[in-house]
């Protein structure tokens, strides 16, 4: 392959980019996995995913990509034929639903448009209607990554409290875990999934569970078949920082470093800053005029910015043309967006800099892909990070 | 953590010493993983794999622990219920086999001493047994890593052949892919499972199934609910070098080097060399005197020697002793071995003053422990390596 | 100390950021530097930095910073008392002017203001007057990294061929080596100082000459007491890829890969591309209002751009400040323009977007710190470079 | 270049294995040398440094080799003509007299049969016999690297003071320095030379002076030319952590993780470790009856082993078959010993297994080349260690 001068920038939403003191993290010889020091590895990093999680329940970490802790979520709570309430938020809303008709439950998906969050009200009803407590889980995605929506999950909460249902609440949260506030205990979610390479800035290859006490019980009950995915076995051996089966020393290694950076930035200072880049990217966005996919401002995600191009420019086009001439990368349009959106990734080790070139690269590009938009978007970003860093 | 002085040996059947370039091949910035520059990392990947499975066959790489792919040949195959017939020849035979109850499977374990490997007349008598082929898979460790125990593969595809019978042959090559010769074609195996971290030479994270047009057909039939694990996805996105879901890209830039190594030295000369330290191992273990756990010399390892320490000695205080004074971790004796045996790992990214290393720091545990032995283990297997470099 | 998110900005003029390719490379074991594989390393740096100097006279690279090899240029031609001319065009121009008087050399240095080059007319003056040819050499930067200032090396040339004068023509090439055309051959230069850590995107820790047949005949004679610069013992040992005491064997690496690097994009693409962005720069800056301190637009660098701040406003409080909150470094103003001007460096492994980030870096600064200036510049290179790239 | 398997061992002695550590200390992301985060790193290691020296005066650090700091300590406190007294214990030895030589320095070179340290018998007599004190310096090297012999450098300092001679004691510590203790104020000498690739493993490309009062006043006399290796304007810089010209920040980056490995070792367990290794290695070269270079027991050195082989045989075959088939670098024979002589290293970052594979790795050569020798030597060894590690 030819070179390419100078830092490549990887805004898709995820994976993110890798910090150097991760990488070198992991860059380390492997170590016995059933040795002292690896218990102390396996406990701090079980103890500080918690932290970030804002959990006391324990946390489960698998050797797997996110879409294996979708799968752990469900296996271990429900039995064949179960049924669970999802919401069509978008592409990731509905990958998760498949995976749950993959395993043999009985998915009830509320149709949606893409550009809205989970709808309280229709959750609300939903389970007013089911009377018999049919649904044994209520599915929701916080950050939908493919749309740049984010649901109110305390909204979810509330209305499951209110109709007072059993059903489980089981969030994904690998889009926003580490970048936007998530209160598993606060908020009452049972299961949460989360991932490696988002927020927490590390490589692909980990995924998580956060658990609740009535996820454990459930999953006493639950008879779908599984092995990998057990969360007995797990806990049984976390609890002296060890894992039923050989796990991803390396992807550790990083996981207590990424654990590191973040409680040394502090949660709190992560997401205001995640928050303030992202609205300096809406700002931009404003400026070029192009449409946001995400529709209410409450709704609005602060790890990523999905854009509608104008009828008949293609995000493909688009997105190569900025890939070969100024060497980033971005998301592309996603399922039913796909040729329609693209995804700017604003998340993770991520900083004013970055941004003023993500957001200079996006608007050069749309200049010479002929997108029709106003100029200004860089500046109008700059004018309001500067104003916020004053 | 206080510094331990110099290298330490990481004389455990795996995860094995990494190499450097395989560590610097992983040390570098993740891409994005629906790029151009993405999907050629993924076909070379894809078919540098099935060079070193032998087959012509497709390979599929899992972001997961090898356990996850022992999991992942029964649920693309089998359903529920389905009769499997499993061989206790260790400690991982064994675990696998409890992966397939797990999953709802009915095994049919035939019990051993943990010494010999698969009984080839034994697998022969249970095929002419079954009369109405309810067995639909054989499932058979290769190299079983808790007894350093070899199984004679194409034995065991000859009695299938010979009883005509069409259950599918399942081989765990976890501890001999790239260690040992293995012909996934040749030998005709039906599903084989493999991981990053032994032979492969990588941090564990990754594993691998290699299948066969009968497996691929089995797998139309199968029922066992399945999502991450599902072939039938994984075959599609493959077809162009890209994966369903994130795939661990730290771990594939890994996967590509150490391909590229295997192919540097050559598949023979790899297995050669690994002979010819296991030899050099086994020599040692002579002349110390300790019995091996391994039975048969035509099952002897070429990866791992179990030995067996006298009754009133314990390998947890050996061990122990060889980590703190010496620097080295060694296997510990697993399931029915604890406490009575313990291991030597001479695979992977190994050599001849490696294996020196390694054999000096048993022999010299050995007497600091007071364990009755004959001297000259390390000068032994020095004369043969000798012999065999003259 | 405290985690800073995102990407360092490293925008001074050297060191550069250096691509992840080459700290990788530079991350390898130790070897034998009287090995076979040490001499194929070392005789392809020696023989690919030719290449990078256009020269097919030898080059010497010295494990030392580039103030090491501004005193090897001096000591290895030159005798005590020699007298040499130097300009003063600025801070590095009097630095090596300064080393060649602790040396005992007779120094001329024709007085500059620090905007301008050197003066192709005052050169031909000087050796005009230089009836007895007493002047031993001639000494210019060609791109002075303190103020921005390209010098016209072939001019200088000119002038001493048409003075039909002997002197010696010795240029500093360490800011504009790998970043800015250099035809060392072409242009008649007798000895050459270049370093590692500017365009050749390494990090400090190496230095280069590279000489003429005319500097290795005046090596002959000098008498200035030398062992550590001795071209000889160097020369001699490098013709089998050697050196002749141990040399810094992880810089090496880092050299061959980025000789590779440079090789993969060619060179004309890497001027090119240092000249594209250094407009952009230089557009945002004449945007913002802020004088450059180079003076003579065929004169300016495609490396660095010096800015001077209003009267009443200290470049070091704008840098703090920009450090702080932005997390970007900025060159310092030098010697008689510290307080005065600030620096931007935009050379090495460096791109578009990159730049885009780092003027993003000054505009806002220059706001946050309350120094006047005209918005805009950001903005404004952007058009530029769209405009360039389309 | 083929893949060879396994770690290479690199037991020459100097440059040393370089441990993980400290390579993935080095492989980090350039910082501004003007920084107060470089400030910083340069206090530390500096401070640093003067433990490692064992003194309260200055350190210096270059960006060199050491052959550099052996002419700084040269350049900085003596002037043309001078008159040094130094010994043939050894190439180095040599080779630092001839950078004397070629600095316009008297040089009293007294001859040696490089199998002694230096007499201090004859420096008495030498000193005695220059009344007038026309010596101005006497050049000791602690630990010859050539021969393996270590001098008594306080039974020099001891001649010195009983004859009331006022020449600077100058001791180049290169191979001995974080290996063999030295201790420079309690020694009194007053310049000590040290490098980075030996017991401090660091990869080359570092060197240091450490300083007395005396040195320092010496300076001040002192008019050989000289710039790059000035005192003055290092010591200046340094007292805020920086330095007069570009650090190499990378290797500083491993600077200080070396001093911080040392540190928790502690310098007192870092000699006994290499004591113990030392005696190991020539436990074994007395079974192999290979006789040692070094003559004398009390001069036996702690990094190195050098020994000579039969009449008849050559070092150069034996160590191109040893590295060849066992992929270990060991030691030439150098100057006179070249064809003679090879040599063992055993320093740095080393322990007990690693030394076995040395030790192994010689006797299987010695065996291939056919050298007559006695077996068992490896034996010997590990049955020494053994009982030193009871």
């Amino acid at each position: 392959m030819t070179h390419r001068a100078g830092r490549h920038f990887l805004q898709i939403p995820g994976p993110t980019n890798v910090p150097d003191r991760i990488l070198r993290a992991i860059d380390r010889a492997t170590i016995d996995h059933r040795s002292g020091e690896f218990g102390e590895l396996g406990a701090e990093c079980l103890t500080g995913l918690k932290a970030i999680f804002q959990t006391e329940s324990p946390v489960i970490i698998y050797p797997s990509s996110a879409t294996g802790a979708w799968e752990a979520a469900l296996v271990n709570t429900l039995s064949a034929g179960d049924r669970v309430l999802a919401f069509e938020t978008g592409h990731f809303a509905n990958l998760w639903a498949k995976v749950a008709s993959n395993l043999g439950l009985c998915v009830d998906l509320i149709p949606g448009d893409w550009r809205r969050g989970v709808d309280a009200e229709q959750v609300a009803e939903k389970l007013a209607a089911d009377r018999n407590h049919e649904i044994q889980a209520v599915m929701a995605v916080h950050n939908e990554t493919s749309t740049g929506v984010r649901s109110n999950v305390p909204a979810v909460r509330h209305a499951l409290n209110e109709a007072k249902h059993p059903a489980l609440l089981m969030v994904d949260t690998v889009s926003s875990l580490g970048s936007i506030d998530y209160c598993h205990d606060e908020w009452g979610v049972d299961v949460a999934i989360g991932g490696s390479q988002k927020g927490m800035m590390l490589p692909p290859g980990l995924s998580f569970n956060a658990l609740s006490p009535r996820a454990l019980e459930a999953s006493k009950r639950s008879t779908l078949p599984k092995s990998y995915w057990r969360w007995t076995e797990m806990l049984a051996s976390n609890s002296k920082g060890f894992f039923p089966y050989t796990p991803a020393t390396g992807l550790l290694y990083g996981l207590r470093e990424a654990i590191r950076m973040l409680q040394e930035e502090g949660l709190p200072c992560v997401f205001a800053r995640h928050a303030r880049l992202a609205e300096a990217a809406r700002v931009a966005a404003r400026q070029w005029g192009l449409e946001m996919v995400a529709q209410n401002p409450s709704e609005y995600s602060n790890v990523v910015t999905a854009l509608l191009l104008p009828d008949g420019f293609d995000e493909k086009a688009l997105r190569s043309l900025i890939l070969e001439k100024l060497n980033m990368s971005l998301g592309s349009g996603l399922g039913k967006l796909a040729g329609r959106a693209f995804r700017i990734g604003h998340l993770g080790d991520f900083n004013e800099l970055m941004l003023a070139g993500t957001l200079a690269g996006v608007e050069m590009g749309l200049t010479l892909a002929g997108v029709p938009h106003r100029k200004g978007g860089v500046n109008a970003a700059l004018e309001y990070l500067t104003r916020r860093l004053a």
